[in-house]
């Protein structure tokens, strides 16, 4: 039995992305879709990003999750707007759930703004949200095996951050294996290692955001 | 958009379980789903399970992943028979893709069978596969708020094992709060605590598998 993506909904939801690009594009706000595993970090991630970087950008946040309003929380508490879409248990965002939140904000007023996608390793990669960037998040505690074992997530990253490299004295994680591994599944993607608890690293992404604003 | 779960298509899936629970129930093997997130430990907690338990009992595992046959390797190495389900991107097996498996068993031979699903806090908790028994794993660098972000996968869990307990000191992880989540999103779940790398708590587990022989 396959999970059938009904043609006419894939449609739709394309129609929708393009609908949010075009948005996007009038406002020029630089959109970040982040996605990974339960758990990665990405809430850390986005509340150190919000502190770190809301005196150089007016930064939005798109929280998704099956339940609850915990993440959006975090986010306003570190003083950025962030509106919550819960997907009442559909595994991933899509383009119409993207839609229908982006009235909630002046995107005039805004010049990044990150989408971060229910935390799951495969669905979210199928559905494109009018975003321009797509950043994936792997976490020393998964392991190094997880890019040959989910490649469709990692085959369609343009950045890779390996998160909570605070924990490797802890955990065996092969940071040169990992590499190569991207390097076979998707060699356009570039890579940083990071440690949103300890700070270490971050600056490397705060760059990779601010080249965006560059290109 | 919703992903559609076509009828014919769950129609499908609830007749391969009732198939496979068939066959497992002639055979008397005892059939235990194991789900969590990518990186939550499943492999580990296998390989460990089928070392110390493959003298009490003859032990069968299906593995689901993505790609790659890795974790039926590791498997085999610790010598147990184990058979490798590639999805091709699916989320999640499906009780079709376990029915195909098990012609490779001789289940007669077979007291205790783990099937591992594909890495995945969402899709997997809507595929009955014909098991008994489903097992919950969270590990300790994912977080205690997932139990209440991800309440579709906990609510369907006969036991809840948190692995990785040895990380306890170098994260926040409140486990109090993690068993209060639990008792209200599934009050009837079990919960114990583990970590499969330095194997404390692991005797638990061992016991929980041996009174299902007990039912």
């Amino acid at each position: 039995m396959k999970i059938i993506l009904d043609q006419d909904a894939l449609f739709d939801n394309n129609k929708a992305a393009s609908f949010n690009r075009d948005i996007f594009a009038k406002s020029k706000t630089v959109v970040i879709n982040v996605m990974s595993s339960p758990g990665a970090g990405k809430t850390t991630l986005l509340e150190k990003t919000v502190s770190a970087l809301s005196n150089e950008f007016r930064i939005g946040v798109i929280e998704g999750d099956l339940a609850t309003e915990r993440d959006a929380e975090r986010i306003r508490a570190v003083g950025a707007k962030a509106i919550q879409i819960e997907t009442n248990g559909i595994c991933h965002l899509d383009a119409r759930m993207v839609s229908k939140a982006l009235p909630e904000f002046d995107l005039d007023e805004i010049d990044l703004l990150f989408i971060e996608n229910v935390g799951n390793l495969v669905c979210p990669s199928k559905f494109d949200l009018g975003q321009e960037h797509q950043v994936v998040i792997l976490s020393i505690p998964e392991g190094n095996d997880k890019i040959v074992k989910y490649p469709v997530m990692f085959r369609v990253a343009e950045l890779v951050i390996l998160n909570k490299i605070d924990l490797l004295p802890y955990l065996d994680f092969d940071i040169e294996q990992a590499k190569k591994d991207l390097q076979g599944v998707n060699p356009k993607s570039e890579f940083i290692q990071v440690s949103s608890k300890s700070d270490e690293g971050m600056e490397s992404w705060f760059d990779w955001i601010r080249s965006l604003f560059e290109r």
